[in-house]
């Protein structure tokens, strides 16, 4: 009980000051645990916080989903990181005690291919946050309610340049005239580990593409841990169909999600 | 000591969706309560959860004082307000419960004016928390450790598109040829409460300028709620001084910190 609650004093509560994973778990085993476990610690780098030992991480995911039971079930385990209590104001203690946090709940695949608008909100290539998987997730969440309200799954997000991002909580590939394309992660893009995946399966070329670039497309989809690769039936209001590549990634990639 | 503790499924916690407010007590009594409150609200109205009765923040913030034993000291209350637990993923639940964190400590006033360098990290305009106090300040914290890294008090964060903004955790205000200036909002600025009490007070010119013009300036200084009015003493390397504009400030609102 007691790890369920956290100090109000903490960092990552009071300022976003903070990392965290979402790993899939299958039948009781992660799935790609090894690439979350370093991009947690390339972010720890980034933000100057000590890094988690990542046998205490394991043993701590494995705990909740045996708590929640759901060793057999298609499950997320959250991992969260933060730069713990204490310090003033922004400024962080001399030596901070990062703290960690972890949840697990059942995560079903989505079926249904993806219906994803365009976001007002713009992502911020100048920030570290929008490459980092930092707590600092609000304008995600605020992008994710503008796709709600339109009835629509997922936001694409441009950045302030105006080039297409990602959306919310998938990182996005588009196929024109039978490539595939994704934006580079200067543009403001939270490196995936899914995405690093199907860059190592499949010639990618990543881009600097405006929205106009974006919608010529002939095929879309998202992916991330937990989704999976989730093809997009609308985008922007545009109909898109099912594709060839996208269908060879699914077979390639089915043991990863 | 419930109240110390929150659940790690708050949604402030996991997203950093909520916002706070830091709000300035002198011998017990709160400073432009009105203002911070009014301001919450605002933020409550664009993150669409529902907002705190005020009466509520009353009572929190003056048991925290009490609690902590700080009624005849210069303290600072932190109010945060989350979108509450629940949801899935970055959705929300239908009906949010915010929560509220109370927290209280001493905020000695800084008595030295403030060094300040320009920080590598860019303000989003375009995004809704670039705007609102909410609890995703990681961008502010890293920013802030650049000022650390070289012995400077505060950070100026220009936008990305190059303009300035903001310091770290207060508001920037220049002196030109006698004329006094300070960032638009739509350059990605915080609506700080003392800002508004500046703007009230004197003549003030709300523009887009990019740092060779603010570094022109003959004098500058910062706001907040907890420092109040700080000269600064050195901008991005430049000697500043002192400037009866800015003594007059300082006199005409020092009862508001």
């Amino acid at each position: 009980m007691e790890r369920q609650l956290i100090p109000i004093d903490d960092r990552g509560f009071l300022l976003g000051d903070g990392l965290f994973e979402t790993v899939l778990f299958q039948a009781g085993k992660p799935v790609l645990w090894g690439a979350h476990v370093a991009r947690l610690q390339r972010g720890c780098a980034a933000l100057g916080l000590p890094a988690p030992d990542p046998n205490l991480l394991k043993a701590e995911a494995e705990r909740a989903i045996k708590d929640r039971r759901l060793g057999s079930a298609r499950a997320a385990v959250r991992l969260t990181w933060t730069a713990g209590s204490g310090g003033r104001g922004l400024i962080r203690p001399e030596t901070p005690t990062p703290r960690l946090a972890v949840s697990a709940a059942a995560s079903p695949r989505p079926e249904a291919p993806a219906t994803v608008i365009v976001s007002t909100i713009r992502r911020n290539a100048r920030s570290p946050s929008a490459r980092l998987k930092t707590l600092a997730y609000v304008d995600n969440v605020l992008a994710r309610r503008e796709a709600e309200a339109e009835g629509a799954d997922e936001a694409l997000m441009l950045n302030t340049a105006g080039h297409a991002a990602s959306a919310t909580a998938a990182n996005l590939f588009w196929i024109t005239e039978g490539s595939l394309y994704t934006p580079s992660l200067a543009c403001g893009v939270l490196g995936g580990v899914l995405r690093a995946e199907v860059l190592a399966s499949a010639p990618v070329e990543e881009v600097r593409a405006n929205l106009d670039t974006v919608l010529r497309c002939e095929a879309a989809f998202l992916t991330n841990s937990l989704i999976g690769i989730r093809p997009i039936r609308v985008l922007a209001g545009r109909f898109l169909g099912p594709h060839p590549i996208i269908d060879t990634l699914v077979e390639k990639l089915a043991s990863r999600f």
